[in-house]
């Protein structure tokens, strides 16, 4: 962990950078292998140029933290007190040289947050954190791929339990029950984002939510999940239809297949990212379902369930090996329902692996 | 729903504030009877002294704004459009006189997103909108009520199963796939935060993350749990002991129990906030664990299971008719375990009421 820690303060050294603060839970877990949600109260890491770093956090987290792993400063505070009183002292008592760059996660830290540290600060230049460490997570290490594939199988495994627990009547959120239930029973504590299963015209919202909707002959379904794991995320989508299904069901899922394998295909280190949204685009659209394809074609995964890069049309970078994305192609038409097929793809350095492995073929389910 | 955003926009024109820029899933919520997490991407409410309110949301989101009742103008973007471009354009044909003065929600906001507000209004004063919508979230009304006690009833359920899953060698996390599957299948699709099922020294953990760990005679079961029921929370912590119990278990219940008895006694209209805290705290030291309740007795509950008012004993504010908030005093001993009483508090005419209702008995889990 101290690495990652090392290679942020070379960064800030290099740009005379006099305070970095991190205070995002996915971050901070990033650098220094400590996970906690503190709500609405202030966690944070404050690193210097030459100055040991400091971890504030809540009394009643301090303890977790150092368990975690956490071996610098520490500042502890009750909920009476406020912590940027203690922090302006502990700052005072490092007899720094004045502040005048600070570095902070500009996406993610709270306008008020801001005030609280200029006010400690004394109205710094303020820069963004966020470009530099959504550049180091972007390729994942040996560790990282290995909680990130544990994940995917979960996902994988969360599908099946879906697709076994199709039944007539079946709602929605009694299907959704069963797939959370088993996972959990494996010790996953937290789903990567809410579960979503979509019965029928309902799966042609694409961020539909499930509710006691029943299951009937003829419907499209649609599993998306992910779950948590040791801080990583997963996430897929599959559809299946069950019992029967018609023409246009079927092409609506041949084509989403079509732009999903071909996104996949031109998927290797060096292919520009916004090439993946439009090759698929441009297959969804040659179908006649140009209009019912309105996201973009994926986005980077890891510690968070939507992380950097956000992979649109126009974003010009480039594909490196050991990043780690979705590929998830939708059509959704509002009175017929909607087909997604999402995998998780990681670069290699001969092209690309898929994390999620489950079957994609069309599948009618009995 | 008008009625709430009327009442804003009357505020916000006796304060001169030219734009309120609302963006949280909370408030948008309370305002627009719209509940959605569009994570990363901007949704957000634009509220004129003298022109119609705009709602601003990715395209995929527009057609549940409208089913959920939004009937003003609407601005919907794709992932690959920039919204800030589509806000400007937007403002810039309502021809409002000069945005010299912003509210925006400076505790939940991002300092990016205050960046680019700024560069569409030209660098407004900001001030905070988050006071008076506390205040006026702060009061629920009879529908809000009624969806708070609902909730609760599911949390009293949770502990139930829980209570009636617990067995030799079972794991917390078995225990805690057994609630939330049960409260699935009633068709609630979200947890209002991170369930926890705590066993033996692990519940001396404020904020311990449920495990593999199995149950075993003689171990404290701590439950702490709560459901989103049509987007209120509820919130309960039931602790108990597993078959057998010693003494210093059993004087640690009693002292939370008669601390939270306490907190409860003297909730009523016109109480300052701080003194149940302190109160409950007064108990808790003079029976020897003054240093092992490191939180404060209490939050607001409402559409967040954190909200205004923070109950800690610094706080000079008074109980007012119509509030929701938890006591939870608890006792926390690292090498024994801890104990933490919850309830939900609605502060009523003639003195309050709990809305959770299960028993607080010392319980011994046979």
């Amino acid at each position: 962990m101290e690495k990652r820690l090392q290679k942020l303060i070379n960064w800030q050294r290099e740009h005379e950078i006099d305070l970095c603060f991190i205070q995002s839970k996915e971050n901070i877990f990033y650098l220094t292998n400590f996970y906690s949600d503190p709500h609405e109260r202030l966690m944070g890491l404050f690193l210097f140029k030459n100055s040991e770093p400091l971890f504030v956090c809540p009394k009643m987290e301090a303890g977790q933290a150092k368990e975690a792993g956490w071996n610098f400063d520490i500042i502890c505070y009750g909920d009476h007190e406020n912590p940027w009183d203690l922090i302006k002292e502990d700052l005072n008592k490092r007899k720094l040289h004045s502040i005048q760059k600070v570095a902070i996660e500009k996406e993610i830290t709270s306008f008020s947050r801001v005030e609280s540290l200029q006010q400690v600060v004394n109205h710094a230049e303020i820069v963004s954190v966020e470009t530099i460490l959504n550049e180091h997570r972007l390729i994942k290490d040996e560790n990282e791929l290995t909680s990130l594939k544990q994940a995917a199988e979960l996902a994988d495994f969360g599908v099946q339990v879906g697709m076994e627990a199709l039944k007539n009547g079946v709602t929605e959120m009694e299907v959704l029950a069963m797939i959370e239930f088993e996972l959990k029973k494996k010790g996953i504590r937290e789903m990567s984002f809410s579960t979503m299963v979509l019965f029928g015209e309902k799966s042609g919202q694409p961020h539909g939510n499930p509710g006691l909707k029943r299951l009937s002959e003829g419907d499209i379904v649609l599993f998306d999940l992910g779950v948590v794991l040791d801080g990583y995320c997963s996430d897929i989508t599959r559809t299946f239809v069950y019992k029967t299904y018609n023409e246009e069901q079927k092409k609506i899922y041949d084509t989403v297949l079509q732009a999903n394998l071909a996104a996949l295909a031109a998927s290797k280190a060096g292919t520009r990212i916004g090439d993946l949204d439009q090759i698929a685009r441009t297959i969804i659209a040659d179908a006649g379902y140009g209009d019912y394809f309105p996201h973009r074609i994926g986005h980077g995964l890891g510690i968070s369930v939507h992380e950097y890069p956000s992979m649109s049309h126009n974003n010009d970078g480039r594909l490196k090996e050991g990043m780690v994305y979705t590929i998830e192609p939708g059509i959704y038409i509002p009175s017929i329902g909607g087909v997604r097929i999402e995998d998780e793809v990681l670069i290699t350095s001969t092209g690309f692996e898929t994390l999620t492995k489950f079957s994609k073929e069309f599948t009618v389910v009995k």
